[in-house]
This record gives C-alpha cells, sequence and structure tokens, in this order.
C-alpha cells in the first residue's frame, strides 16, 4: 500500500508519531546520564545517537526540548559533558521507564533504579548496570529550526566495555553486550548476527567474514 | 576495560573506524535511490538514518562526500529527492555490495543485481525488492565542518510499505517486513521483538503491550 504525504498528515497526532517514528528503520537505544553544575543528576534514553566519523571521533543525536528531555540538554549546555550507555536485555524496561515526566529534583537514576557511576574523572555519570559506556564531550549544537529540536555533536572521550566484546581488529561485538535495538517510540528488540561481510569492491562478491 | 581517547586515537586507522563505529549502538541499514537530471541512477547504503520530528515529518542522514557516495549527494543536490528503502534479510548482501566504488556511469541498481521501481510520479527510483520504501525531498543541508560530511535534512513526501506490517495505531511492524538492523560498518543482523512498552508514567510500572 502507498500513504503519501497529505494521507499521513490526517493522522491523528499520536498515530502519525508512532508510523513516523517506525521509518527510518531500526534504531539505536541509548541512556544519556548527565549531572548539573549543582550536582543534580539526570537519565534520560534516546534513540537518535547517531555515527558522525571516526577521525575526529563524533557522535550525533537529537534532543527534543520537551519536559522529559529539557534536563539533559540544560546540564550538557552548563558542565559541556554526558555520558552515553547502551541500553541491553536486562535494563530496557528501566530505561524506558526514564522518559515518564520526573520533576527536576528527581533524578531518574534512583527513581528508575539505575545506579550511578563515575569511572576516573569523568564529570558525567554512567549507568552502573550497563555494559558499553561512552564519554561523551559537548562540541558544537545545530538548532533544526524546522522543528525546533537540537543536534548535539559530540567528541568521544574514553569507552568502556567488557574486555571480550572487543575483537582483536577494532569491532565492538554489541551483540555479545546484549545491546539492544528499538522500533518507532517503544519496541525493544533483541538481535541476531546474519554475517559480517567483507569491504565491498567492484567484480568482487562479498564474503561472509568468520569472525 | 577502559580505552580513553588518547589509546583510540592511536588505533590503526581502519581499526579506529571500525571500534569508533561501533560505538552509537544498532544502526538502520537503508539503500538510497537517486537518479540524475540527465537520467543516471544510482544506490548507496547508509547506516546513519535518524528519526527528526514527526510534525513536519523529518528525516535526516549523514553523507560522507567519498567517491561511494559522492554520486548520491551530487543528484540530491541537482534534483532535490531520493527514495529511502529499508534493507530486509534477502537483500541485505546486494545492498552491501552497493559500497564498492563504482563509476559513475554504473548504475548500482544493476550492477548489484536490485531492480528500480517507479512509484506514482515520484522522481527518484526505489528498490523494487524492498519492502518499505519512502520518498524524500530534501529540505535542507547542514555541513558538519568537523569531519567535512554532510547532514541532509529531508522531509517525508510518500511510505509504501505491505498492508500486514501497519498495525492501527500507526506502528509499522518492521521487523515482520524483515528490516535489518548494522553494527559498526560491515555486521549485519535480524531482530527478535522483546516487548513494546506501554508510555512511561510517574509512579506507574511500565507494562508490555501485546500488539
Amino acid at each position: 500500500m502507498n500513504i503519501t504525504e497529505q494521507e499521513f498528515r490526517s493522522f491523528e497526532e499520536r498515530k502519525r508519531a508512532r508510523f513516523i517514528n517506525s521509518l527510518s528503520g531500526f534504531k539505536s537505544a541509548n541512556l544519556v546520564g548527565t549531572k548539573s553544575k549543582s550536582g543534580q543528576t539526570n537519565l534520560c534514553i534516546i534513540s537518535s545517537a547517531f555515527h558522525l566519523g571516526a577521525n575526529p571521533a563524533l557522535m550525533g543525536f537529537v534532543i527534543r526540548p520537551d519536559v522529559t528531555s529539557r534536563h539533559t540538554l540544560d546540564y550538557m549546555r552548563e558542565t559541556g559533558f554526558c555520558s552515553l550507555n547502551h541500553v541491553h536485555e536486562e535494563i530496557f524496561e528501566r530505561a524506558h521507564q526514564t522518559s515518564a515526566r520526573y520533576e527536576q529534583n528527581i533524578s531518574e537514576f534512583s527513581a528508575c533504579n539505575l545506579e550511578e557511576e563515575y569511572i576516573n574523572d569523568f564529570y558525567s555519570p554512567f549507568v552502573k548496570e550497563a555494559h558499553i559506556k561512552i564519554g561523551l564531550q559537548l562540541q558544537r549544537e545545530v538548532t533544526i529550526n524546522e522543528n525546533g529540536t537540537h543536534l548535539l555533536i559530540c567528541g568521544i572521550k574514553s569507552v568502556s566495555l567488557p574486555e571480550k566484546c572487543l575483537m582483536e581488529d577494532g569491532y565492538i561485538d554489541i551483540e555479545k553486550a546484549g545491546t539492544v535495538s528499538v522500533s518507532a517510540l517503544d519496541t525493544y528488540h533483541k538481535t541476531k548476527k546474519l554475517a559480517r561481510l567483507s569491504y565491498a569492491k567492484v567484480n568482487k562478491k562479498v564474503q561472509k567474514i568468520e569472525k
């Protein structure tokens, strides 16, 4: 079936949100941990983190200035830092709960039963239960005037991960770490590897790489 | 284990690329179809598509101006349009092959054994074998000066999908459509739904939604 712009624009608001949120494909599931200058911590689930570049090492994600992620944006502007923590099978329900509209003086860490962890001298709290934890520094903010959202471009400062998940060639086996994926607004999926494929070349069939 | 910026910056280039590309989590796998003004078609796999907003309906993705995606960028600038096609289990190897460095006068559609399809009067070719196909119009280009990449902000113009994948409430069951996910640069995964969760509210435990 084919649905035109005119048709989906007339969908009821929540229905349109679910529909449009499904279109980009499977999304990453990450918890962003921040701490205000005054010491208030915050945790916020996002599904928009994307790879921007390896050299320099950059990641981007989108923050909507609504109540639930407003504090993340404020604290990142205040301090310049956040942590990014992969959501895995055992914490996805608690991670989803962080999207509830908690008051500013309530930390989603304690409200959602996830523990703060500080690694070395990094300012922002990580999620202790997470297996893959990344320290990010805000580099630049791009305002998306079309809808009032904010694209945050961040530099990667540190990576914590289980040693067994790091392959010799640099590949991180995030499936082995239990990292989950999201579709639309609210559906969580685990994964099963189909194949790792060789670097594609003209006139050469891609091969499956056996680990 | 903890890896600092200083440590991963010293990784050999390909190793660093694999490592950093793994960090954002699971990524979407999409084929971008374009056609130049003069009629040359192009197909390019991307893993950076992300949801930007539902009202207006916007999607973003990143194009690196290297040989393999240069033509996509050129044709989008020329014509203002592209198609976005979910990669699924049966075409992921052919989809990966589109990342080889084909000459400009070679269409990845024919070189990679994927068929062009035109839907209604949309300018850009879709991938006939894909199950979920989205017509996009380039709205704005944001240059990421940090690394010379281009973030393309696109409006969603049309959606084609199997009727059985569209739920009444607007949710699209992309797992049922066979859509795959990518980790790092080259690893494809199918998914298995853990749960769909209810809208999170303060002081209320999230519930699993049965379909």
